[in-house]
């Protein structure tokens, strides 16, 4: 079908041109310096720019040569591609963004006071259940609660999921199982509704991008059950941990207790956010070092207002002084919000897409459910109706 | 399993307290105004964000209840979630973009020359072959030349697809359906992708984001052969109508010739970008519908530049004056530059892969080849190796 013979004449065509193309452009940087003040002259704009050699593709099904780079200052004019990002800033802002928080550790270590601390209202709740039973909850039960948070335009819908009961047991044998399939079950949402042949052009994503795992204060080390959770999990899903109540430390001893448990995460294999090998280039990789260095950050959370020095602060009031959450000498709250949200938040958004989740679909289709003989393969008659989570986006 | 006793109980308490939280809330309105001069006093920051009602979901496989949008002045300070605006901007710039434009119109309507003065840089090769028999293709033949263009740090991979041949024969029956086999096989190959088991984390986007249809400027009406290639474009593909080399008709003459263009177009069910029912919503309608009233953009191309007051202006220079390429009085280039790169390069990016690509897979999920009794299917042993285009990225 296709001709053979056009290419390579074309081929042999370009190449040729290619060097007439490089010695046009040396005479020409030679002779700009004299045409400078010819008024009203003619610029062969075309001769000043044929630096790269271009091969010219004669069929539709060839790849496509990349053919070097043309910088700004080569351009005979602003043409206006970085309007994209305005683009594209505008159309998040329309359209919103997902984020899904989950918080782990036994109860009383402040996990919804940190949240609400986090995201400066209240997104989680306290256990309030009026009897004991309620609240010492048998099993691992998980809870999430969905907020749209909106700032400056931008919306955020911002789903936290508690797991209650989770180490408050006598025996905490494979507590962390029913987290590990709420993780997984989200994935595998997702990739029912990719794999649909019908499908939403914007697919909901209820992923877990973010599991901030609380560690009690002690001053010791990692407890057995900390790092069976965070050896599992850290290999689906981006793991944060950090101390939890930190105003029970002093200085010292929260320096101590952070340089042991690094150790101790090291010496166990274990994975926390955010992954050296996930750091995207060297400039990621400074800012990452600094932040690997410092984990797990010390923190303190609380909903309560005081007044120091004339300014409302958040902090947390005791006969001795009042250690404030956001003064980055008093405790790391700060340096943990910049992480989640100031700084890396799409970047856990990213890692969860094209790390995590791309382990368990190329697990996922490997197994039986969906793959015969090798092949992966989707139903589109077992689809569910879900449409009611969508209505926050873009409504005012 | 699960136990449908908690989730009742805790949906009747979470109801009750959202009764109780409203009057604890208007309690606190109330007493807002009276608090104002108290000193180190604390505010119970939980009761002033009781506006919504919660119910937490108590199994982990329970949809998400949504709960209402908690705004900038419902905060209780900076979150800083508009971050995330910065943290996209600083991915795309270090990740760069694909672009794909086709430009489609018999030969001699000046095609090359006007994408190289869309994108300021000699991003097409015009046709120089040295004789006539190569000048002339018997067939339509497409071509494509990438480039890499770097515009204040934001890298864009453009690739222009030029069609020689087209309109040029005798008889030009059928001479669409290179055209059409081309797109078609862009989106196949983007499919494929994304349906290997082991994945590229991005997947390289060949796809035609835009084809360009170079109108002559006869000042009658559509031909059969423009609308014979829109009716069928228009299906698969984001089609931009232009009126070509516009300088050989006087104001009145354009007013007219776009006028009966835009009725020919409409007559026969032909769907240019951009389609009303792709409006995103009603701040679009207005953008769009300003755009869809001046379509077809009657433009003029060209590489020199001129002297005019002083100024170096793109321009073609005649005996009765320059016609300058960038003058809204003189031509509509701008309009057409503003609408493929300035406003909608991100939009048409989306309308490629929202509508045109979903259009694609879901009518090719549902042919044989990639179906069986229904269920899509993918070959993971097929995967031909591509990763020589992808140097561009990230690389200097």
């Amino acid at each position: 079908m296709e001709e053979v013979k056009p290419s390579a004449v074309e081929d042999k065509a370009a190449a040729e041109e290619a060097v007439e193309e490089r010695v046009a452009q040396e005479k020409t940087e030679d002779s700009t310096a004299q045409n400078k003040e010819t008024e009203e002259r003619e610029v062969d704009v075309e001769r000043e720019m044929e630096g790269e050699v271009e091969v010219v593709t004669p069929c539709p099904t060839e790849s496509h040569g990349l053919q070097g780079t043309i910088k700004g200052h080569d351009l005979f004019g602003y043409v206006g591609i970085e309007a994209v990002l305005d683009q594209m800033r505008r159309k998040t802002m329309k359209a919103g963004f997902e984020f899904n928080i989950m918080v782990v550790g036994q109860s009383g270590l402040g996990k919804s006071t940190l949240v609400n601390t986090l995201f400066k209202s209240k997104v989680s709740r306290k256990s309030c259940s009026p009897n004991y039973e309620e609240k010492i909850s048998k099993t691992v039960k998980l809870q999430s609660v969905s907020h749209v948070i909106e700032e400056k335009g931008v919306k955020m819908k911002l789903t936290v999921i508690d797991t209650p009961g989770f180490g408050d047991q006598i025996n905490n044998e494979n507590c962390w199982e029913p987290i590990v399939s709420y993780v997984n079950e989200q994935y595998e949402r997702y990739l029912k509704e990719e794999l649909y042949v019908n499908r939403k052009p914007r697919i909901p994503d209820t992923r877990v991008h973010c599991c901030v795992y609380f560690l009690p204060a002690t001053g010791h080390w990692l407890r057995p059950i900390d790092v069976e959770f965070m050896k599992r999990l850290g290999k689906i899903v981006s793991i944060v941990p950090i101390i939890a109540k930190a105003d029970t430390l002093t200085m010292e001893e929260r320096q101590e207790f952070k340089q042991r448990i690094r150790q101790d995460l090291n010496a166990n294999g274990i994975r926390v956010y955010p992954q050296t090998e996930y750091d995207e280039d060297p400039e990621d990789r400074i800012l990452n070092d600094k932040i690997r260095e410092n984990i797990p950050f010390a923190v303190v959370g609380t909903d309560k207002e005081h007044q120091v020095n004339g300014n409302k602060v958040l902090g947390r009031k005791t006969k001795w002084g009042i250690i404030e959450v956001e003064n980055v000498a008093h405790c790391e709250f700060t340096n943990l919000r910049d992480l989640l949200i100031r700084s890396h938040l799409q970047d856990l958004k990213d890692v969860t897409h094209n790390i995590h989740y791309e382990t368990f679909r190329v697990r996922r289709l490997n197994e039986s459910n969906l793959t015969v003989h090798g092949l992966a393969l989707v139903r589109d008659g077992e689809r569910k109706t879900e449409e009611e989570s969508e209505g926050w986006r873009g409504g005012e």
